[in-house]
């Protein structure tokens, strides 16, 4: 299993991306790096035994800046390192892509779309109070049309079904009330869509229900999804630092803070994991990975195996047979 | 100071607004309560001494239920008491109403819109790490146009002054990246009329800040800020549930968990708050209060003491004159 790295990506690249590669490489994944020759062989340099290891380079001389439109991008940098990457996928030589920089560019290097797919869509997978549910898109379009979500709620169903290892996970739509009356001009619409598609269908899910486990897959614009996302994490990270300072007055309350912490810290770690660590981007025609931009070497060592095991589960292939049984059957039956 | 409340409004209705109205009379509140007499003569029965306090009775026959389009309730039910309700802040009988029940009723209700208001919205006091923030809109208006929010950041200024204290509150735009060109089609161009208005802007606020307190003001349109409220209760609940399970194994565990939960309440008390306790309906011409449809008793009071505070304290007056300055001064000074 080979995995195809975008080693320029990320604001710790290319060190940590190289340091995350190597530790990958040494859990037995086979690593390809597109990026700068020069910078990637310093970086490696610096690990004792990763001339051993089944690390290859790509050279691609450009770099895309975290701040540069993806439409320039993928104009003006043909020889842009996500790129290179991702052509390597396309070519065979490697099962997925991943990369930990600008996720526009990636977006629009990362391959065409599958049939049936008119938008990408990032599928972050959270913790709930059942396990685990997918919300689906966090963050690859802030404006969507109804149509769209039906396809992220296709694609978020074939990649529950990989990550959470559930036979039919229960498909919800986030809006502001269950009633199918309730929400914007968006989620009306796109309610009474997923209720005449083949999908099974529970309706709408109210925002407090997010971490409820009352839904598997839960369907939203990139906009809603990307606030949703980030303002759980940071009141999770705001309830901790309240809880620290509130229990850090006495002695017996320092001692509950610490008990606490380590089970708050899990879940945390859980949640964070939704945006620190790799997400999928669904809806193209190749296995890709995003992840986040302050990626860590331990981020990107788990986003490339995380790659390397939706690969081996034929994730890619699910997303396609679900976007095609979604555009051949009738939508009213 | 006398406020007027709608005892037919909300799930516990005429009983537990009818008690809370009985405890806000006790401390020295006048309350007028709007509906079918005979419920509220009933439920008032129920409080020995009642008769001694300042509480009135508008006889209302007409009830909204919950699930009623909010438009047929209007046209059909010309005597509902939330109607009724308003009608005596109208005519100075009261200085604020207060209302539990169907809030987009209580939106067509509740008096004209104020002198530049497009659209009323409902703003929420939410905690954060520096004291507290307002969050504007939090389910008014599921739809939004761009100028709808500069209007809210001038009516959450005014209403920040006198519910946080603050004498220049600061003011941002909810958005999914902090650069003026992220967000969507919505926000991208707030972003570039708050930026011309005469308010002092901070720009984008990601969500992942909502809590932080690097903003006193955080704009949005309604189905976002619902989300983001909603999205914040469920996840609190589902941490101290997890909490909960993780900590009760074994007892110095149980006892880490007992301190902690303590502190963990209080934040949550204060999150609740925001959606439980009664938010003020911003850009209508009268004072109103609208709680939410589970209110209990003590929500009831404790919403009925909210009016009468900001009445006293002038609160209208102030999103009055806030929305006059946003009018009368050009955008571009």
């Amino acid at each position: 299993m080979r995995i195809a790295v975008d080693a320029m990506g990320g604001d710790f690249a290319p060190e940590a991306v190289v340091e995350g590669a190597v530790l990958a490489a040494r859990q037995g994944i086979e690593v390809v790096l597109a990026g700068r020759r020069e910078a990637i062989a310093a970086a490696l340099a610096r690990h004792p035994g990763a001339a051993d290891l089944s690390i290859d380079v790509i050279d691609a001389d450009d770099v895309v800046g975290m701040e540069e439109p993806a439409s320039c991008v993928l104009r003006d940098k043909r020889r842009a390192s996500v790129r290179a990457a991702a052509e390597a996928v396309a070519r065979g030589e490697a099962a997925a892509l991943f990369s930990a920089g600008h996720t526009g560019a990636t977006v629009l290097a990362a391959f065409g779309l599958l049939p049936g797919a008119e938008r990408p869509a990032l599928a972050a997978t959270i913790p709930t109070l059942a396990g685990a549910a997918v919300l689906i898109d966090v963050g690859a379009n802030a404006e969507c049309r109804p149509a769209h979500l039906v396809h992220f709620a296709a694609m978020g169903r074939a990649f529950a079904r990989v990550a959470l290892g559930l036979a039919e996970p229960r498909v919800a739509l986030l809006s502001i009330g269950e009633e199918a009356s309730k929400g914007n001009e968006l989620t009306r619409e796109a309610h009474r869509l997923l209720r005449a598609s083949p999908l099974p269908f529970a309706g709408n899910l109210e925002a407090r229900d997010v971490f409820s486990g009352r839904a598997d897959v839960i369907v939203c614009d990139g906009f809603t999804g990307n606030v949703a996302l980030k303002v759980s994490e940071g009141l999770v990270e705001t309830v901790e630092q309240l809880l620290r300072d509130e229990l850090s007055r006495t002695v017996s309350t320092r001692v509950g803070f610490l008990l606490s912490r380590r089970a708050f810290r899990r879940f945390r770690r859980r949640l964070d994991a939704a945006e620190y660590g790799a997400v999928p981007l669904l809806g193209v025609a190749g296995l890709c990975l995003v992840g986040h931009g302050r990626s860590s070497t331990r981020a990107v060592r788990n986003g490339i195996m995380l790659a390397a095991r939706f690969a081996r589960d034929g994730m890619l292939q699910g997303v396609r047979e679900a976007l095609a049984a979604c555009a051949t059957q009738p939508a009213a039956s």
